[in-house]
């Protein structure tokens, strides 16, 4: 009950001091000893813990957030669409969980890459006549973050380096730096509702280059590729003989006037390991079940990468077996309505959030197509009071009580990401609190300019 | 649903064949420049990949495993407790699970670290006077497995080494090589009831040894250590200043004449992580619920370690949210009957395993006094027929239908561990077979000694 006072006693050099040397009861036996071998404590987190960044975390955590103590606080900034309550799983999905939990029969250890009729399940519920999957193409993880894990720990070695988006998902670069893989940033372009700059992706491949990473649909864009813009991102990753990572944990997550393509039945020769899981669609991130889709049918991957995957999955296990034992009723009995229940509030919600803003002077939203955000560009020059995104998403706190990730935790600056999750009231009542700042704060510029920054 | 063909097709080499060359379809306007710039998919497997091995199936799926057609397979190699059914786990621990689903409470992210709740929950079911606990000294992990991971992630780098148990768990191994950490096997002593060898396990201790792995009580060998020999290896830790990473998953699961002592009351000055978890004495393995316990009131690890774990749990998350949830329920309303119960169980198969083996010539089995295992010493030249444990194992699957996984698995060769979770008919009928076997090729010596060759 006593560590919070050794906290602050702490040094924080790992060395102790001598006045804890004498706490030391280590019996009779070795004192003598001890007055000579004694060395000191001296335990320093490893370079890897060391290495592990979480951008996001550095960014908010070095924010002054104090909201306007008169109003209720809302956050747009959680990626976990069910803090508001508003969005709960379908009773399928929890009546899946109960069965699952009343056979009886996934209490014990799993195979470290999944029962294989839950494999089955996922491979089912994927294929494609242009992508099969069999039950042995799949891999269940702890959530679509440890599929990301395994598969850029089977594909790079420490000095190799990996292709992430800009602006994008943190976990890429988290994963990689930690194991030693650098990661270059290819661009985005806002005005091109956020396709892949290509000529920019193909000038950092270099020999090193061990995988391209695509989200689609994005975070934080909220973007969604159309077939032949992927097709085009193909035909980079066949010229350089570079396999893919498609993190599609928002797949099928699009408006109703978009379509979703898979990266994978779009190609025959480049191998895709496709990400996903049950954290965004289904609802339910806190249960981490994701899984690995192998597609290899250029034989690129081959036995190694499979095999790879394999000895990797052994090296703490994957996901928890209830889930797993429902899988295949979460799959196959979750009725259609559920999934575009939740797609016409994401729709409809990011349409009050975007021609909200839109007409607001100095934000630039850039429509969403899908997923559950939406990324607004700040014509900083217009608001010559802050220095930049973090100090404009700081001061809407102060402010209004409204918190927004400044775009700088996906390195992107000078926007800032809204996640259109929360309940219809707040959304529309956090756009009005975003226009009266905005207003208060707003300087026309004498340019007539409405160029982005980025 | 082609798949497997392709797999048949396969060259292997991750080089595809030009045949394959001629699938590609990624379009005419990059034709021309292919025939220039088209590189081989050449996509290795990486390092780290090749780099987890798992030694137990390396031994097994080495071995030629055909069970005699008249005799009903009997696997005492699976440790698992759940496989047979025989030991569900308790109705209190599956209502605690349909209450946390119940709340509709538990399926978003929890923080990496866990639920601040349910890390108070496992601080007050561990704390004690002499090592306190707080919520803050608690993670939660995916399973032991993971535990284990982050534990070794935080304090090692790559050239360091790590001590660990012969015989002893092999994830260890697994975990350390994979992250280009070495390890130094210290022995255990099957004469003194596998205690440690201190003078060979501090022979060890150099510059570059940054924990010290001890897993009390024990797989394989269900030993159960005592207070004295705690001690004197803490004693060995303070005066080398080496942190230790306590394997307590078997903690409290030792027979009723024995006494469970976890390491970290009884040191003022080492500091210890002890990872502990749901999967053995609550029987739910498949669940993946683990923990760190960090004991520092020494400010050994300082700030830095609690800080490099944080940030390694931030990596790919952690256990299942309704797990989570559970977590308080579980501890606090498993009744004592439980535990006792399935403790009584263990104890009374493992008298029934002992005394049975003990009366087979050729056979030396090491009474256990916790966990769910016991090791038996094969007197490897009374068996002239056999090579060592891995060939004695497997006739016995030949002859006898009865798998007990060689010791060579855990790196200590001529000794076998047999899992003591069987019913108890099963066990009876086992150790029948076994006899019958040993009976069967058994040859004595010339000589009278009885040393066991390990
Ligand atoms: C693009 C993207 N990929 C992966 C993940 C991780 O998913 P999970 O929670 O299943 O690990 C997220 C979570 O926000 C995400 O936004
Ligand atoms: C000694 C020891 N430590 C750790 C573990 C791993 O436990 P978990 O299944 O919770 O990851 C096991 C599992 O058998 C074990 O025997």
């Amino acid at each position: 009950m006593e560590s919070k006072s050794y906290m602050v006693q702490m040094n924080g050099n790992g060395v102790h001091s001598n006045s804890v040397h004498s706490f030391n009861i280590n019996g009779d036996i070795y004192s003598a000893k001890m007055k000579i071998h004694k060395k000191r404590w001296n335990i320093r987190a490893s370079e890897m813990s060391k290495n592990t960044l979480n951008p996001i975390r550095a960014i908010v955590d070095g924010m002054k957030l104090s909201p306007n103590p008169d109003k209720a606080m809302i956050a747009l900034s959680i990626g976990d669409p069910t803090v508001f309550g508003n969005l709960p799983t379908d009773e399928k999905v929890l009546q899946a969980m109960k069965d699952a939990m009343d056979s009886h029969k996934y209490n014990g250890y799993a195979p470290s890459v999944g029962y294989q009729k839950s494999r089955e399940a996922v491979a089912n519920f994927y294929c494609s006549p242009e992508a099969p999957l069999e039950a042995d193409d799949v891999i269940l993880t702890s959530g679509c973050s440890q599929a990301i894990e395994l598969a850029i720990s089977v594909l790079c070695n420490p000095g190799n380096n990996i292709l992430v988006p800009c602006p994008g998902f943190s976990l890429y670069k988290t994963l990689a730096v930690s194991l030693g893989i650098e990661i270059k940033h290819y661009n985005l372009l806002p005005e091109k509702s956020w396709e892949i700059d290509l000529q920019n992706l193909e000038s950092l491949i270099d020999e090193k280059t061990a995988c391209l990473v695509v989200n689609n649909p994005s975070n934080p864009c909220g973007s969604v590729y159309s077939k032949e813009h992927l097709q085009d991102i193909l035909a980079v990753a066949s010229r350089h003989c570079i396999p893919i990572l498609a993190d599609e944990i928002y797949g099928d997550m699009v408006f109703p006037e978009h379509t979703f393509y898979s990266m994978a039945p779009l190609t025959n020769d480049v191998p895709i390991l496709s990400c996903g899981g049950l954290a965004k669609r289904w609802l339910v991130p806190g249960w981490r079940m994701g899984w690995i889709l192998i597609h290899d049918r250029n034989q690129a991957f081959g036995q190694e990468i499979r095999e790879g995957l394999v000895k990797l999955s052994q090296r703490i296990l994957g996901a928890c077996t209830i889930v797993q034992g429902a899988l295949e009723a979460i799959l196959n009995s979750t009725p259609q309505e559920f999934y575009q229940d939740t797609i016409g509030f994401l729709k409809s919600n990011s349409e009050i959030c975007f021609s909200a803003l839109s007409s607001i002077p100095g934000l630039n939203p850039v429509r969403p197509s899908g997923a559950m955000y939406l990324m607004v560009g700040i014509e900083m020059e217009n608001f010559p009071e802050f220095e930049n995104d973090v100090d404009f998403t700081e001061h809407l706190v102060t402010e209004q009580s409204v918190f927004c990730l400044p775009a700088t935790a996906f390195e992107y600056p000078n926007y800032f990401r809204i996640v259109v999750t929360v309940p219809e009231d707040m959304m529309v009542e956090a756009c009005s609190r975003i226009r009266e700042f905005c207003q208060l704060h707003y300087r026309p510029c004498n340019q007539e300019s409405n160029d982005l920054d980025q």
